[in-house]
């Protein structure tokens, strides 16, 4: 037993456009950024959880947590009702007028649902993709918000989904456990980056084990087919590249610049229009159905700006996309992606998350690992998104072997950010900034 | 020519929670808000602008406002390009992650640009209906910003609409000016309220020569089949009541609700389910088709938490909705809504915007009024949401006569308070919360 007494928040910034790392078609400067706090009780660990933001309106973010402490203090992380609490946050009457469950609310909502996560898990010793996986069924339904997604699926196909999971659980960890989850990585494909660093870093992406790449598309056409090649003769045929236009492009423009790059085999199109376009993203798939050099499909993937599971449950229900991508800090946190990734194995679409920026992959590989043991219990097709950048501000920083993220074993979310990280990145007083 | 030279921002909140005004199945509690801005210049009037909320987290907008102040800083009124004025606040590389264009970084957005268009409708003498209906159909095209809307409608598309209309706009502005643009009420309707208030202001409402009321509904199914048969009895069979769920309901309860209420003739029902959720209101409204007892639809509204003209795009395009509801504050401000007002005009769709709270009806007002004179030509089955709440504390309220919006005069956007009331209600130390 212990209590909640009090939160801190901090605003922190990494000054990553220095350097062009993280650049896209839409995002040509981002300065990678945490919304970030921690819980602190009277007795044991503190639960840190963070938002991810590209750096300005990061303390809009903070100010958004802020509004959310009174929902957390004095509660009893040992008994605590994870789904009851997570509903209360998004519930809240009149912050909920500021979404409803989208935007700047909803990226704070995350950040202190993922904050008690962190804290519970780190207090009953587990790391929090066990937690979740040591949960039963019934637990698990308990987690979500129901509320508009009964259309699509019910708790009780949830409860029958989890159930005939349940079996063989024991086995897949123990499986994860010597192998890791599948990742794939987006270090080569940065659109700032010259061509002969996508050439080198696209090789040395194969050395080092991994079986998918990514790369950044959306500006110039030329240049996309010219990088495409450039990375397509470096991996050869057998690497999957995957490309992401960050939300650059209309449905027609989608279309026709996908189709310029079919012949060298792009694996997916991400982001390739609006991520509140459902009937948008289900026009592309459907164009591209065929336009693979095999005549199969250019796969559609799209997530880490979709607001929240009522969109999802869309782009499931209308066919909308071939892969679904799910973000840590965007949605509600852990539990509705939950019910996220419960939608997306009822539809039989595979989850492979969106990570990079700062602490996403800390956070999201806990919840493919859940996905894996409790939930779909597969790995085909699946791949966690992995960018080898700002680890080291961590203090269970992801260990990526051999092209797989190894299973963290530490209590809690691997969320908690270095104290001399906080110190130095604060925004606009700390050493890096001032 | 002018110089805007400084921003003042504040948070402005109403304690309406105490009368139960404005209280419905989502929203117990309102404390209708603004989170306010006024743009100061060198020289003439200033820009007054605001977006709405209803209580906690008025705060966060106002941070998100005061993020936006560089980009209108040294801007001068007079020959700035409103187009891409309102597409720099939304096109903001690092504040976009926070949406994009949607939640507390678009309200802040919509307050930026309806300020905006509030100082230089001042300054062209013009209240902004006027100086809306007196651009060129190539000025009104250029206003809108174009990405992702064009698989719907084209810029050319939308030119050949307004070209369309340019003869009898001068016709158009005089009947305007004499008799007013429709209204419908909603003040008899709160859920808060006994059926005896229902009654007497369901009957008032009729007096003062409303031909649409408005009830909420969405708790208890008993209370809104009693409620909505003493509101009948009180205004007859031939005036029309819509009901308002506030989004309460999944996909099946609101049909299952509706056809409950179907024997009572309502109107429309707005917002069955999710804001997001394009998919359900189709499968709401095909089921509701022939619902009413005349063997017709009961029609199906929404808009007053839609994100942005994406999801609008979405609704029409799949025939979701027979009622667009605009709203002033939410989508970024008069540059989205004019998109917003194109796309329903391309398929036919009547626009009734949402209004209320506090200075929604001063603001949106002169949307409609400009989509008479210069888009569809038409009122039929088209009306604005009234409300008479909190008018007192602006320096030119709407005038309601004989059910109909009166056409405002005085130069600018009516969307200036008084001093006296921001003084009074600033939170949290304004005399009327202190």
């Amino acid at each position: 037993m212990a209590v909640i007494t009090s939160v801190d928040t901090y605003d922190i910034r990494f000054p990553t456009s220095r350097q062009l790392d993280g650049s896209d078609a839409m995002n040509p400067d981002p300065d990678y950024s945490a919304a970030y706090l921690v819980l602190h009780t009277d007795d044991g660990p503190d639960g840190h959880g963070f938002t991810f933001t590209i750096g300005r309106g990061n303390d809009v973010c903070r100010a958004a947590i802020d509004a959310l402490v009174p929902y957390v203090l004095g509660l009893d992380p040992d008994t605590v009702d994870l789904g009851e609490f997570a509903r209360s946050l998004t519930h809240d009457s009149q912050l909920r007028w500021l979404g409803p469950e989208k935007g700047v609310v909803h990226l704070a909502a995350a950040a202190m649902i993922n904050a008690m996560w962190d804290l519970v898990a780190k207090r009953a010793g587990k790391p929090v993709w066990r937690y979740l996986a040591d949960l039963t069924p019934e637990q698990i339904v308990d987690l979500v918000d129901w509320r508009y997604l009964t259309d699509a699926l019910t708790p009780d196909e949830a409860l029958e989904l989890l159930r005939a999971a349940v079996p063989g659980r024991a086995e897949r960890i123990a499986l994860l456990t010597e192998r890791g989850y599948p990742a794939y990585t987006t270090s080569p494909g940065w659109l700032g980056y010259p061509d002969d660093k996508v050439l080198r870093l696209a090789k040395q992406a194969v050395a080092d084990g991994f079986t998918q790449i990514k790369l950044k598309v959306g500006a110039d056409p030329a240049d996309d087919v010219r990088r495409f090649q450039v990375a397509r003769d470096a991996v050869g045929p057998t690497i999957r590249i995957a490309v992401d236009a960050n939300q650059r492009w209309d449905v027609a423009d989608a279309v026709a610049r996908m189709r310029e790059l079919a012949p060298y085999d792009p694996w997916w199109i991400e982001e390739p229009t609006s991520p509140d376009d459902v009937l948008g993203h289900a026009a592309i798939r459907a164009a591209l159905a065929t336009s693979a050099p095999d005549g199969g499909p250019i796969r559609v993937a799209t997530g880490e700006h979709v607001a929240n599971r009522v969109v999802f449950k869309q782009l499931l229900q209308a066919g909308a996309v071939d892969i679904v991508q799910i973000d840590a800090c965007r949605v509600g946190g852990v539990n509705e992606n939950v019910a996220i990734l419960l939608l997306a194995a009822k539809y039989g679409v595979p989850v492979c998350p969106h990570a990079g920026g700062v602490g996403l992959c800390e956070l999201v590989q806990h919840l493919s690992m859940f996905d894996f043991v409790a939930v779909t219990g597969s790995t085909r097709d699946r791949v966690v998104e992995y960018v080898d950048h700002l680890h080291e501000h961590f203090v269970d920083p992801v260990v990526i072997h051999d092209g797989h993220y190894v299973t963290p074993t530490a209590p809690g979310f691997s969320a908690e950010m270095r104290p001399e990280s906080i110190a130095a990145y604060t925004y606009p007083d700390g050493p890096a900034w001032a």
